[in-house]
């Protein structure tokens, strides 16, 4: 995996970048689509690519548990399995290891939990995690880390973090010389002095991107702003800078100007399959009654497959009647609204006009509200 | 609307014909694809396109309680809300008031219900359940009937048919003069007297084709073939039958042996989100731990999307992780299957070899049971 940056902003620390991988090259800033079980929920491939997705998001922790690392080798690895010629990034399943597993004790040697689907027990490595990365095919591959819940204190922080960065320097030392990139995770909670620790230690490994864990966890936005600034000032510009689990335009956008060059969330496509939808007027509910009737697009600024062929009329009535396409159809929507955003954000960032642009859309985005 | 015959089958009553409707023309044998509610289940209509399919079902009582005509019709008729550019039929709506409506009182007017829905109380009439069609802008209307259950008295099945014929002469006599097509619905249940007395009262009205109602509720296979058998011989030539609720690929074939023309079932798409498929070796179940490690297509002689791209192995993977693809992917393969089976039917028609084909099918797709 290279990075390359090929543009950064005047007035912000917003930049446009490309990662080269082994499955072709994924422009930043970017949104990663979440495919959490080897789909992105009720999207086929070819609707990804034509949006013009270059990467996706898949989990360790849930193919670890089903369908089993073993049958996707056995499959061809997971690009082939899921039919996805483009890059994939992995989580490495710390973050659900803490979060949906039943039980979880985390020791130095690695970590023993419980499967949320059937309670049975199991012991990772970050060696382990790797190793099935690697076996996976996946392009780009993340550590294993202790994640922490918000509020934590100093000490619990303390703790998790000197766990974290002993992991982290197994992954790097275990890590085969391919061309896979290998990305650290920048923990520490809401402490600087923490954070900061974390930056200077992962740095000095010299990872092939540095991703943001531990945010968007329940901690105010402020703080979470102020976190990323803080941490985003000690990573070298020369490697991209992932924030997980952001995925709402306003703060996309707000995090692009603090230097963040990659995203993932479920929460788009979440919404989406409750009938929630980005537009350039801000987010709107289509189970509202205001839309029984409404013949107009979701958007009618947009020109996706959805609005070029459905009025919010259908689409409330899909969803009412919960059926599959209206899923479908708003799913389809919100990932080329943020497809489409970034695009544009690069373009502006290209043309020294992101703040201009930011500010342009923010006020449209949520005048309405 | 109108019907032309192309070819008749020497050794049985299998027909190859065309329906030309306002929207396009249909070749028969075929099997109509359900879409109850606006949309056939998990699947777009760019989808039912490319399978090849030339009309889809929609359901009069279902969009009558939700969205309700008046939405419909605002959007710009039925057509344009669903993006469908091909023939529409529509079912009256008989067989779900009185089959999934909380309480349902025919008289001679028309039929007093409650909706499924929320309880409410409705009244339709035949003319009612016309006019609903016409406004709705469909290319075939069904006429309202009352459907009994199996198995019914003599009496019960009497009553039923007299009150199901009235209701057939007042849609006749209310029937705008356009050029869509109205067809009549033959009762009668398992009786053969009632039926004969059905088609032929009927036939003197006149109908553009004839639907075989109230059967596949529940009666024997072979009493059902034999009403279809019995019916077929009274039914004009000139006019399309049309099997409703049937959707196997072996009853298929063997009613198209007996002059049916046109079937219409959910079930094709239901067992497909569950997980079960039809393949040239018979109906398989895809949930079953022997496709675990199974790298090969649902079915290796298939040639549609589902089974290029993807490994029952994956496809497995998908229901048991209840993801909206693999119910996507299994309902596109069964629809594909089904198309394609009639497509071939239609050749084996054209050049004289029918029984011929339908033998080395049945043969193959019942042999590995």
């Amino acid at each position: 995996m290279k990075f390359k940056l090929l543009s950064k902003d005047k007035f912000s620390q917003a930049r446009w970048g490309r990662i080269f991988t082994l499955h072709g090259s994924v422009d930043t800033p970017v949104f990663i689509p979440v495919g959490t079980q080897g789909t992105v929920k009720a999207i086929s491939p070819e609707e990804l690519e034509e949006i013009g997705i270059e990467i996706i998001l898949c989990n360790i922790y849930h193919l670890y548990l089903r369908p089993g690392e073993k049958i996707i080798q056995k499959m061809g690895g997971l690009h082939k399995f899921i039919n996805w010629e483009r890059s994939i990034i992995t989580d490495s399943g710390g973050y659900q290891i803490f979060s949906i597993s039943p039980l979880q004790q985390p020791t130095d040697e690695g970590v023993k939990f419980k499967s949320h689907i059937d309670g049975s027990e199991h012991f990772l490595t970050p060696e382990e995690v790797l190793k099935m990365q690697l076996s996976l095919g996946v392009d780009i591959m993340l550590v294993l880390d202790e994640c922490i819940p918000y509020p934590a204190t100093y000490h619990q922080a303390e703790v998790a973090l000197k766990r974290t960065l002993k992991w982290a320097r197994r992954s790097k030392l275990f890590r085969e010389n391919d061309e896979r990139g290998l990305f650290g995770i920048v923990q520490g909670g809401t402490f600087k002095d923490l954070r900061k620790k974390s930056v200077e230690e992962l740095v000095q490994l010299n990872f092939d991107g540095y991703a943001l864990g531990g945010l968007s966890v329940g901690e105010p936005l402020s703080l979470r702003e102020e976190i990323i600034e803080w941490t985003s000032n000690y990573l070298p510009t020369t490697r991209p800078r992932y924030l997980m689990g952001v995925g709402t335009p306003e703060e996309i956008l707000r995090d692009i100007s603090l230097g963040v060059d990659i995203f993932d969330c479920a929460l788009p496509t979440r919404i989406a399959r409750n009938g929630g939808v980005f537009t350039s007027r801000g987010k709107k509910n289509l189970r509202n009654a205001i839309y029984k009737e409404d013949p107009r697009p979701l958007d009618p600024e947009c020109k996706c497959y959805t609005c070029r062929n459905y009025s919010r009329a259908y689409l409330r009535h899909l969803l009412w009647a919960k059926e599959i396409l209206g899923m479908r159809l708003t799913t389809y929507h919100n990932l080329y609204f943020l497809a489409n955003l970034m695009r544009k954000v690069r373009k502006s960032i290209k043309e020294g006009k992101f703040e201009e642009f930011k500010k342009d859309f923010l006020e449209k985005y949520e005048g309405d509200r």
